[in-house]
């Protein structure tokens, strides 16, 4: 899935040139940014959903991309994802649907590969 | 605990207002919101807990109070309710602050009401 | 009615302390926010509309309290407003529901008045 | 006109691929999004440009394209566009610049295209 | 100046049911946020600059408060205060002047206090 | 540097497509921008910083691109940028790094550029 792939390669390759140049203040907020998505009294695959609604309504295509494939590797289902995007398509309205749309396509992608790795 | 109460008899005195005028468009928008967070893949917890992170990361006191209500009675613990505001803060910035603010006070008050129920 | 009217009292009020220390750029802004109300191409009633709904989306009380005071004025119908707050309520979602609750009660309190000037 | 063409398939694509997928609630969104700006109190074209004005201020570019290329189909004139962008660049600011001057150039091709039809 | 006074009193009765909940994200993120304003290669006058001018365009009150407050206390002049917020509402257009008129009346309050503590 | 010069070109371009069809609120509001980041009270490297912060937050690419070359160009150093990008980045959340991400990039390509200039 060569868009995926291109978006990973592209966000380290950016995140290096960050935390080349970061204040300490901006590299803790990179920690605390990862550390949010860990288990606690909710478990992980609850968290990347909670990430994927909120940057849904906040309109943000990498992060809907990222907390995409996060949630579908910490086990979400595509029912699962796409009731997070009707809740997020309720709250945020129709403005959010360009963004709805190309994570649809990402989930496609992510469950052909899936179905591509198994076979 | 006067102040949900005065909170929700206002919320109802309003809808109110607003079906008796409301288009046809408008109700079947009132009624897909209602049913957004009916259980079905995820369950009506998690469901609220969507609601109340997109709503704290849009910054609508209303909207928090409603989702962070709802969650306690689906069964949402206060360390679920504490974990879901850390990723809408960590998402969001300190601009959600004095929404976090007021929602941690409230989330105070509907405890103490159910302590009190208790005994 | 009150409520309206202290919304107009304020509103000048505040509005003399800004002019009195404002910069000539906010000077300058005031007067072209007000100008772009005026009728050219489009009537006045479609541009306060046109303001009523972008008010609505972005969620700011006071800006939809005075465009829906101005479309009134300006002919606007109930019918109108209503259709209006629904573009609005479906471009951005229940995120706006609280806001639009209070432009329909400021609404109802419109006509309240307009019924009672005519009798 | 290439690109508007192109973006008309892709929408058409995505489209597809959300709602061959798409929970109840979300194809209900989707009709209600669709008959939101059908003919009613207010005409079909006073519609469009409530939604480019909403869309404007909330600065989603497929969202401004979809409802510029309605109004003008709906026979908004240049004229009124051109008034409501400045609503929208008034109420929103200078961070809607960057889409307006994406609008304005949809708009040329639109009115080019049109000329070409005519001639 | 009572209202001002009403303000930290209340904003530190809620940081202090925040903190007593919080879980360590959340104490971090405090943290991050208190340590962002210290002067490094901006001064501390500028850091508050900064944080009034996005207050404003994302529109909250209570953090506008805070860094208006901040920024005097830090030396900025009402002068340089005005022009930090022309900035902000030409970036963020219209929709920010019920703020904007609101700090400019805490401005003004802010003045007088100083007027009397120094007389 | 290709892409800085490519946004340049692109930006003049647009604006001279806007500025032919521009209604005089159009116009008027086109230079007050310009002249809102005059040095009067504070000068223009702080003001451009302000305009960072707010792109930033708002989460317009091409607005943060603009206030960061004109920023460099007023005499910001590196370490201003960061800071100021902190600020941002604490304000606004997560959602905006990928926008700052970018943004890092740029300054990047700035300093590359000025170094090969002076040499």
């Amino acid at each position: 899935m060569a868009k995926r792939e291109e978006f990973v390669r592209r966000r380290l390759e950016l995140n290096e040139k960050v935390l080349r140049r970061a204040t300490l203040g901006i590299k803790r907020f990179w920690n605390l940014d990862e550390q949010s998505y860990h288990a606690g009294a909710l478990d992980a695959k609850t968290k990347e959903l909670l990430g994927l609604a909120s940057s849904l309504v906040l309109r943000c295509d990498d992060c809907i991309t990222y907390h995409l494939v996060q949630a579908c590797e910490k086990g979400a289902s595509g029912a699962e994802i796409m009731e997070t995007l009707q809740v997020g398509l309720v709250v945020g309205g129709s403005i959010v649907i360009p963004h709805m749309r190309r994570a649809v396509e990402l989930l496609e992608q992510l469950e052909e590969q899936a179905d591509q790795e198994k076979s």
